[in-house]
């Protein structure tokens, strides 16, 4: 379900970091009730020329768009929150890069439009998704 | 209208097999009544270090994000029913593949935000909306 | 906010276009009160092979997906004078290009789930709103 599309411009990861920046994002929706296996992250180089800012090519830029499908913030208080969450997620790989514009935004779509390997994954808190934590994996329900 | 964008690992696909989900792909949503010219697909390799499900590169994956815009489902059981019907839709070009995870989520915008060849689509149902399936083209209306 | 991803098939747009398109959209957006930095243009080169328009491989094709973020509609008419707004900003590029289908749609999304360089952005219309605008840059507030 969190599925995070992150557009960056050359360099600005090394293997390891996308590596790391991806177990990082996935430990933390763990952490908050989720399979592991809900998150998937994509990485999307962008060359200088095909990425601006305030109408000019950027050089250092992250943009993330995030798509929230099986949590949904219900209030105002509640999304601010996330939005701080995320920022947590991401800081460590922003130290040392000056004049740098980074950005993320998140959508909520519906749980009921969502498929993982051909099932309607179970609702929120249910024993079924416990057992899908536990199991890492998807099964009947 | 609806927009496909299919994110797969490298060899997920052949051409032909490209060409064929996007021409089946088009005619189930021809047969539910839209034109044939508002099916956009597009094919988006993504090599398996950048691809991670819960933390992990991916070397068999696909993850499949669809706006609707022209078509939104009222209820639960509407949008369940959607949920079924693009599984059988990618099904024919997921057997014989292990350890594969695939996963899509649709999201829905408003049809007013919305334009073709410079003009707002007609109404759902509406006589141009008909003419338009008929002649597969946008005209004045 | 306003982030452009703007898919396009090969020799669609020169490098002095992708500029020029970039700095139009950025004016646009700033005569309607955004900070320029707020826009965000990302061009995504789709070999014919890759994108299908009604089942069929396109060799010349724009598809243009925008997300709103600091601003929303607040109704049907205003909607369409957003997207009559876009085919204007658009317009000048597609002159001159037979057989071409163009489409775009928007989406709106959560203010409240965006950040830019760490700060969730001032309310719209606000004082810190009209400095980060007359800066052209991120400050606390």
């Amino acid at each position: 379900m969190p599925l995070w599309a992150i557009h960056h411009t050359p360099g600005f990861f090394t293997d390891e970091d996308k590596r790391d920046l991806a177990a990082r994002i996935t430990d933390h929706y763990e952490r908050a009730g989720l399979p592991r296996f809900y998150v998937v992250v994509i990485f999307d180089e962008i060359r200088s020329e095909n990425l601006y800012v305030g109408g000019e090519p950027t050089s250092v830029g992250l943009r993330v768009v995030i798509d929230h499908i099986a949590r949904h913030a219900p209030d105002k208080q509640r999304r601010n929150g996330i939005a701080h969450w995320i920022k947590s997620i991401l800081q460590p790989y922003l130290e040392g890069k000056d004049n740098l514009h980074w950005e993320f935004h998140v959508d909520e779509t519906s749980e009921d439009l969502w498929m993982i390997n051909g099932l309607i994954p179970p609702p929120m808190g249910s024993d079924a998704e416990k057992r899908w934590v536990a199991q890492n994996a998807v099964s009947a329900y």
